[in-house]
């Protein structure tokens, strides 16, 4: 198996070499969709699950809402229009016919449709279609749902998982009484993605709000989570938005109250993507390749014999198929790797290209002595176990592995991690350390636009709580309360 | 809650009222999509569990392939291109813009496609198109692939499951060295489908082979399971299809033998759809709304209080809420309703109409007693039980009424399926018995035909097993070699 390109070498190369090598997903023929394949797909299916399980223990239910959206519908939220409606895959015609000539199919002329189709670049608008008809009384609040789907912008530039034309993903859409309970709920849906990046993916994340440039299209605050990549980049890994009565009043969502008033409704919408595997790749991994956590991988443990000849393997089999089975009834997914078609330093540098958390060797000499060789993904460590301790070893080796990466993720993002207090700091610091800046800002929009103008770097977030500072914008030198997070993102 | 059309005045008009009334789905404002409400969903996602463990079992990993397929791919296949490239939602520009008056969207003429795209009815030309790249020799082989995913079909007439424009489903896209191991595959996810339908629906399905004129587009041969629905219509509940080598031929995907040869490589494909829903409603749900089958049964047990004031309530609540978390133990979704804004009866009918298993009063009455009356959904009959027994007796009921329902639709099939052997006894049975129909046809697709257009039977299968039997055509007179199963179908 070819090396990887090393990460101080070419990140960007690192990267996409180690999305094809280590099988997660491909580029299609279709521009800018992508292929996931099993590997890939099998993580992206452990994040569903996780997250699933959390959206349901937080009161929501899943549901299913059309692929297609009115193009009018898209126009009923003035700013929603501005940020969606641009580039999307327009449906126009609904039929095929063969050609003239009999050898190819063309459009069919007559097959017009009345009204253009969108394919969802989200689904706020269609939801709301349908909360009108499913909203009249405070009675039936508030409404918890989520669906999972694929949606469609139509980018001009992708990279596999980190922005691709079509991708999976999950929304929710609650509609709420009150605007408190749903500043609540999107404050609630933020602490679940953040647990989610830091308890799963073994990811830091910091939550704050954005500013009113980067909030989303139709919303009244923006909540985030960022997290620092190892090329010193952040990583927008999760939103959840405050809709206010937006597109309650586009969509003409009322509810009678308990008094007997008709007021609007509130409202809350929250996703992350396929984008995630961007980011858990971005996270952990080294030049051998992948490294996951030990709650997101799909194989904790591979397996592998080191033999000559059909007798060693055949004795070593024994034990390893004892050792798999008794692995598995802990929980573990693990592999058993007798293939007779590669050497072991074929499976070995396998293995570490996909991630996989904890490799077992096996060979004749293990045998006699009643040991293992136990190698660790995170840290490269190898040990020679006991064969009667291997299991509680490997079951703390899922804990440590976890936990280690998490705090070396920590680490580098507290490394990467810069106050300054003027601008020629500021652009020295983007400019040749990459990573989180905090920084004093004016609040204005127009300097905000000014700094990613000459820097390329953009407020990240708006910090939620932590304290006030008294300070003067780096850029304009205008008052400031608080300090910024900057940074060049992806 | 207003009552349901009975079945017996208009079949149809029940089902519609059903899935409505059990928040099962709606029509969107998009023609032929519909919404899946979240008690709906919650049924789906039961069978997907069962459904994607089962291809687990057998070997099969999940992957995602674009939702868009560039026109040119779907002409690849001769008969394929016939079958779906026909109605289908097509996409030919990918950007709005601003009209010229400012006040709404239009598509923008610049930003058209080089090359149209449709949306997937199906995923066979853009998987094959991959697996050209991914199979090279034998070591390759087989790969056995699933995707769970919304498909498009623009079909005129459209019903809530039974047929939608958009439909949720699986794929499954298998490549194998051998025409024997294709094969074996086709017929083995057969038996998966016709397992989950009689295990976890409670459906009895017969196994068969489509006739030529019903095979999908592409295949060789085309395996299905049929269901009969309780107004003696037939439906196709899943479909597995052998497709030899012709999608490896399309698209050009060869492997290197051990022997070192050049061979095409052999094909399946098999999907469920959301249409099983609708088998699912049509096959045990009576006048009174859903009957659900406890193995796909988003709620289990109902529980609701039947009280006076505040005090009765307490005393009753500290029972239930002992009585649902004992339940839960079991694994059993539990439901305490202890809403005052509705009375029992309403309540009573409500979980009638959702289809829950079991429901459970507990009144001043049943506490001084201590009892409690349990009433099952597919008998309607009701006990009093024992409160130290009702725990055994509720995990009893699960199984009772999962095997009950199970019989009753076998028996109903049984009471359905009439053997023929003239045509004014065909054509008098179907007119006014319905049901399977079991009848010598002399093989052609011609007489097929000819049925079809006297009769609108379609022959649902050809049973793969069982004995053969000489006979006459009932159509033609021409000799047959066995009996086929017609009947008019969804």
């Amino acid at each position: 198996m070819a090396k990887l390109t090393k990460r101080e070498e070419n990140y960007s190369q690192w990267y996409n070499e180690l999305v094809n090598k280590a099988d997660l997903a491909e580029n299609s023929d279709v521009r800018g969709c992508m292929i996931i394949k099993p590997y890939g797909y099998s993580i992206w299916e452990k994040m569903q699950a996780a997250l699933d399980r959390m959206f349901k223990d937080t009161g929501h239910s899943n549901a299913y809402f059309p692929l297609f959206i009115p193009k009018s519908y898209l126009s009923k939220e003035a700013s929603h229009i501005q940020g969606f409606a641009k580039e999307c895959a327009v449906v126009t015609h609904y039929r095929l016919k063969t050609s003239e000539d009999g050898k190819s199919v063309i459009v069919d002329p007559d097959a017009k449709l009345e009204e253009e189709l969108i394919i969802r670049p989200t689904s706020e608008t269609i939801i709301w279609n349908s909360y009108r008809n499913w909203i009249q009384s405070y009675r039936d609040l508030p409404i918890l749902l989520n669906q999972w789907a694929n949606v469609v912008r139509w980018e001009m530039r992708t990279r596999l998982f980190l922005r691709t034309a079509e991708f999976l993903w999950q929304e929710g859409h609650t509609a709420h009484a009150t605007k408190d309970e749903a500043i609540s709920e999107a404050e609630q849906m933020l602490r679940v993605y953040a647990k989610f990046a830091e308890e799963f993916m073994a990811m830091p994340v910091l939550q704050g709000v954005k500013s009113e440039n980067e909030r989303f299209a139709g919303a009244v605050e923006t909540y985030c989570i960022e997290a620092l990549m190892q090329d010193g980049k952040a990583l927008q890994a999760g939103t959840s938005h405050f809709l206010g009565q937006n597109f309650a009043k586009a969509f003409d969502v009322k509810y009678a109250t308990k008094e007997g008033g008709q007021e609007y409704v509130w409202a809350t919408s929250w996703g992350v993507s396929t984008r995630l595997m961007g980011a858990l790749i971005m996270s952990h991994s080294d030049d051998l390749g992948l490294v996951l956590p030990p709650k997101l991988a799909p194989i904790h443990v591979a397996i592998v014999p080191i033999y000559r000849g059909e007798e060693q393997l055949a004795e070593i089999s024994v034990y390893a198929h004892q050792l798999r089975d008794e692995l598995r009834a802990k929980g573990l997914e693990v592999r058993y790797d007798d293939r007779d078609t590669h050497k072991p330093g074929f499976k070995f540098a396998e293995y570490e290209m996909k991630g996989v958390p904890v490799r077992i060797a096996i060979g004749p000499k293990d045998m006699e002595k009643g040991t293992v060789e136990v190698a660790r993904r995170d840290t490269l460590e190898k040990a020679f176990i006991a064969q009667d301790k291997v299991v509680d070893h490997v079951l703390h080796l899922m804990d440590d592995i976890q936990s280690t990466i998490y705090q070396r993720a920590l680490k580098h993002r507290a490394e990467n991690t810069t106050s300054v207090d003027d601008y020629e700091s500021f652009k020295e610091v983007l400019e040749k350390k990459g990573g989180f800046v905090l920084a004093h800002w004016d609040g204005s929009a127009e300097t905000e636009e000014l700094i990613k103008q000459e820097t390329k770097a953009t407020i990240r977030l708006i910090p939620i709580e932590g304290e006030s500072e008294a300070g003067v914008c780096v850029r304009t030198g205008k008052p400031s309360e608080r300090r910024v997070v900057f940074a060049k993102a992806y």
